[in-house]
């Protein structure tokens, strides 16, 4: 009995087969799962790949082809093969995988492609690509078993067994009427345990969720990860029936979707590749950088108006650093527990505004209790008692305008229907310097000249 | 024919009937799936839920506890209802549910709830406790369909019915030897579409992965993710099959790595409840912000280091904050791609130096560009051409840094073993801030007085 082998790191000896010749290659690739396959596409060269793809069967090969990461760009490899082979692949791949690699190109080359796929191939891709890619049009498949609620038993069992022919994996038989208007779901367990005379009206279960072309992917994720099924229908204004969407696109949706929150909140384009080359990180990265240096000028302008102040005290820039810093570490984590209860709940005002409270809580805790140790530090090393209470009261002042922020800004953005990872890091610190360092020279300036 | 209905706001429809009689209530309740009732209890109080939970039909009322957040507290509801209810209630549970809520009691009460079960339910559940909750034994359902490799076509078709009287759900049949010996899976459609006189082993497919009760949760999540399976066995060291995790399972997992991941590079620990109260979250971010006080001390050590400097040029106060700002937030950037790309790829040696080195570059080009402004900015208001070089020069050096170690730490963290996401913000921007400040005012000592 032959299992996968667990270790990823075992593809190594794909990758010192790639040194010999095509015959033991072969050989070797038979020992590797497609996902497998697909996984060591990401560390070797392009020509290398097509070498792999052209040796693997058909249907190996546009298995891995699917399971390549869109930042591995299939769409490319897609492009360096022979005409022949290439649709020979397409032609295996399931329509919705089809139609998420080949929307990647550009207009001429998907005409290109799609020329060489059967009429009914090409039609059913060219269908699919004109929905939003975030949108569960975007994300559905086409094929799946469906069977007419009128149906008897045993007709619903020879119906379900001569399309699953062509469906590698099914989950969910879902049911129409004459009209292909959705009915319903009917389980294979259901039809196997029911009675022979029974109709598949009798099995159908109605009360089922559902979804549009035009749903947002998230919404279909948030679905079935709240139903706990296997795939969901999708279907038009009229009710029709016209694709499903499975769990494991949900899957790579919710990765998606957390990378896009953690870049965000760290102040990156949400559409930054991950693996992508130094030119994508700047263009993805600088704008924010400036807007940042934009609002750091805000900040440093306080500074300068205080500058009297700390020609006198110089010692204050010491502390400016610590009053600033705590601020921003204390306002990035308000934010993180913030975002991320957005994404997961959807919060009342009531529970909104507890939340705000609850974080002007903690920064008034947090700062004071960090406040404290820096007021020690100061009498111990700066001997001014009064220059220790400036500093804690700072400190608490600042933290708690981190709290609030950190968790109100969010907050308003959800409201008013913007995405709330937008309040990165980048645009909280600015509150908590701009105030930092108001309330630590403002305070000086009034106690300590 | 009945829809659920998508909108989950509509639950103020049950909130109302909250004020009226039972009567009513029971019958506003039955308008509502298990999934959106647990979505309710998120903003009722225990009073409330308890009455509705009496109100349900116990398959209901199990489902409803079985879908509410592990942070609204299941286990306490569980704790308030009368002996006899929760016990019927946690007997409808399916094992690993039931017992991921009673996990989370004291152990005297887990005892109490256990002691009003049945003796194999309790037994099971004892069973599952033992082990960690975040390995594949914690994640697993004791409850599945299996076969023995033996058995004729007819006869397995009719163990499949006689076990899933038992299983609401199931996705894949599991195959057996005489001694439970984990054989590979077989799908109901296969056996449906088998001739009659075929033996399971004839249909049986070995070539499936698999994971031990103490693979962690991440791994059975990354393998059903990749390999688009619906639920993956568990065995022992032996190979006796002893549960299945399900995707279901895995979402919810990949949801709280997500959290945890988010939390963690924000400065906050990773179980920190998201709707924790005030006294939690300051248990959670104290002690990260006395660490960042601590390294914010050694940056302003920096400070103090050349206070003369700063006595002499005050303006050069105003310019440490501009230099701190933009080298944690280009830290920031880069360490939130890099451990995100860490969490979702095996990066090879090759890979992680190319990543460092994209990252130096990225620092230089970004830091020559936003120190190019503030150098223009310089020259209009302080007149400083020199004053403008030093500062244009530390932002790049800064920005440099903060790739470098925004890139560098979470790599190096992973090759030893440690959580990458554990490089917080706090950590890197200690790199920048003291980095910063030395070149800053290190250089305006060299070139300015």
């Amino acid at each position: 009995m032959q299992f996968f082998d667990l270790d990823r790191t075992d593809v190594s000896k794909i990758k010192k087969a790639l040194a010999g010749n095509d015959e033991h290659l072969k050989v070797v690739l038979e020992e590797y799962h497609a996902s497998e396959i697909a996984i060591l596409f990401e560390s070797i060269n392009q020509q290398d790949r097509q070498r792999i793809v052209n040796l693997l069967p058909v249907e190996i090969a546009s298995e891995v082809i699917s399971e390549m990461h869109e930042e591995a760009h299939p769409e490319e490899l897609l492009l360096k093969l022979h005409p022949e082979k290439r649709a020979e692949i397409v032609e295996e791949l399931d329509y919705d995988d089809a139609t998420d690699i080949i929307s990647q190109l550009e207009e001429h080359e998907q005409k290109e492609i799609l020329s060489d796929l059967s009429e009914d191939d090409a039609s059913n891709i060219r269908e699919l690509l004109r929905y939003d890619e975030d949108s569960a049009g975007g994300l559905m498949n086409t094929q799946f078993i469906k069977v007419n609620v009128n149906l008897m038993k045993k007709d619903a069992i020879e119906e379900i067994i001569r399309q699953s022919e062509e469906i590698e994996e099914f989950y969910t038989v879902f049911v129409v009427d004459d009209h292909n208007i959705f009915r319903g779901i009917v389980s294979l367990k259901d039809i196997i345990k029911s009675k022979t005379n029974v109709k598949i009206t009798e099995l159908v279960r109605p009360d089922v969720v559902w979804v549009h072309t035009d749903t947002d992917q998230e919404e279909v994720a948030r679905l079935i990860s709240q139903y706990n099924i296997t795939s969901i229908p999708v279907v038009d204004q009229d009710m029709h029936l016209l694709g499903r969407v499975t769990f494991d696109d949900v899957i790579d949706v919710l990765e998606d979707e957390n990378t896009e929150d953690i870049l965000k909140i760290s102040g990156v384009s949400e559409d930054e590749e991950l693996s992508g080359n130094w030119i994508d990180a700047v263009k993805s990265r600088l704008p924010w950088l400036v807007i940042n240096l934009a609002t750091a000028f805000l900040a440093s302008a306080v500074v300068r108006f205080f500058e009297p102040t700390l020609a006198k005290i110089a010692v204050l820039s010491a502390y400016m650093t610590i009053i600033a810093g705590m601020g921003g570490n204390a306002a990035t984590q308000a934010l993180a527990v913030t975002v991320r209860r957005i994404s997961l709940y959807d919060l009342t005002d009531q529970q909104s505004y507890r939340t705000v409270l609850k974080e002007f809580t903690v920064g008034l805790i947090n700062g004071a209790a960090t406040g404290l140790i820096v007021l020690v530090f100061a009498l111990f090393f700066d001997s001014n008692p009064m220059l220790g209470l400036v500093i804690f009261l700072a400190m608490t002042g600042n933290l708690i305008i981190a709290g609030i922020t950190g968790a109100g800004i969010p907050l308003l953005l959800k409201r008013v229907g913007i995405d709330p990872a937008i309040a990165s890091s980048i645009i909280i610190t600015t509150f908590t310097d701009v105030f930092g360092f108001f309330l630590l020279l403002g305070l000086a300036s009034k106690l300590l000249l």
